[in-house]
């Protein structure tokens, strides 16, 4: 396909291998990359049975996350515009062993580099392949720091970081987020979400409405971290 | 130093990026590499305080770790006798953003790469840097299991699982460890880990006696599984 100005500009500043790829290289890499775009809440990857390519996005946000057998849900981490997706590749790396999902969280345009090529890729060009592993250990950390949240923090310290990082990230004191979106996110159940919430409210801390809640004390919220 | 033939064989064959060395960065390498040891119990890393560099395991084995302020342990992952421990020297790479310690579980022989020198030949060499990468990426898989042990188990599978696991390495039906010392490696309580023993005793499972629990039945204890 023919990409934009804006589209090879946005794939050669986040490819940081694009400096090492040999001319026939690059050509396979601008001939096959292919827009791809998924509705909010879309499913992008599923667990072993997916392995599409690798993802640079243009716009969107994608929540990469564990699935237990009962449903049970572990947000690792999220993915922005300017960021790439490893994971929905993960079959092409023999030492990830492990699944996960990914989600579209809002409506969101990725250009995809599909398996097969980026196969090939990886295994003609150490800088790919270095590349793609160095992707991992920065997901890496933010696996670990996920970990250390769930199993370190006690739940009033989580809630407050969730809440503080949601307003950061919406650039907003109204969160809209349901009690059973902030449980899912937070891999944690309703009732314990919206007990924390209730006391929260309690302290002055937040009011909440039908579908959200607002910050009215952030210095307080702080407080709890 | 100079090494043994045997510890020339361990090393040119645990760090896979040896035939890409140039002779002067193989020269570097051999005139510093060198023999560390620890006590069994020792600490061999001690969360961000500590970058000593890269080891290569002759004998022995560690343990890998988180710790929360609060001194609760999260084991991570075990590493054995050829395996390459990189997370001692993780102040080398800019994408590991979390720390970990790391205990000497036996009395352990290293050959330690000093992170100077590490850094130097990561810097100089694509594929010293790509085998750094690789290998924190197969410890991400091993955080990950540890991960869905803890969270997604249910604790009697949990505990199935360890129990097997130890059998399996320990090569006996004798498992040699205290119940302190189990809720330690399994980041759990000792309260909990000793009702959950008391419970497998109870139902046929094993037998306790005092520094250790016999497994008498594996048929029924993988049936937890």
């Amino acid at each position: 396909m023919i990409l934009s100005d804006e589209e090879v500009t946005l794939v050669s500043s986040t490819l940081t291998f694009w400096n090492h790829l040999t001319s026939s290289e690059l050509e396979l890499l601008m001939n096959t990359i292919m827009p791809v775009s998924y509705e909010k809440g879309g499913r992008v990857h599923n667990g072993e049975h997916d392995c599409i390519g690798v993802m640079v996005i243009k716009s969107g946000s994608l929540r990469i996350y564990l699935l237990s057998e009962e449903g049970k849900e572990i947000t690792l981490y999220r993915l922005d515009a300017g960021d790439v997706c490893m994971l929905s590749a993960s079959c092409l790396m023999d030492n990830i062993t492990f699944d996960v999902y990914i989600d579209a969280e809002e409506s969101s345009e990725m250009l995809l580099i599909k398996s097969d090529v980026f196969a090939k890729l990886m295994k003609q060009n150490i800088y790919v392949e270095n590349f793609t592993n160095k992707l991992a250990v920065d997901r890496f950390s933010d696996v670990m720091w996920a970990m250390e949240q769930i199993l370190f923090m006690s739940f009033d310290q989580r809630m407050a970081t969730f809440l503080i990082d949601e307003s950061v990230k919406t650039k907003s004191d109204v969160i809209m987020l349901t009690h059973d979106h902030i449980a899912k996110y937070m891999g944690s159940a309703r009732e314990v979400v919206s007990r924390m919430l209730k006391y929260f409210a309690n302290e002055g801390v937040l009011e909440m409405f039908r579908g959200g809640v607002t910050i009215i004390d952030k210095t307080k919220l702080r407080s709890f971290l």
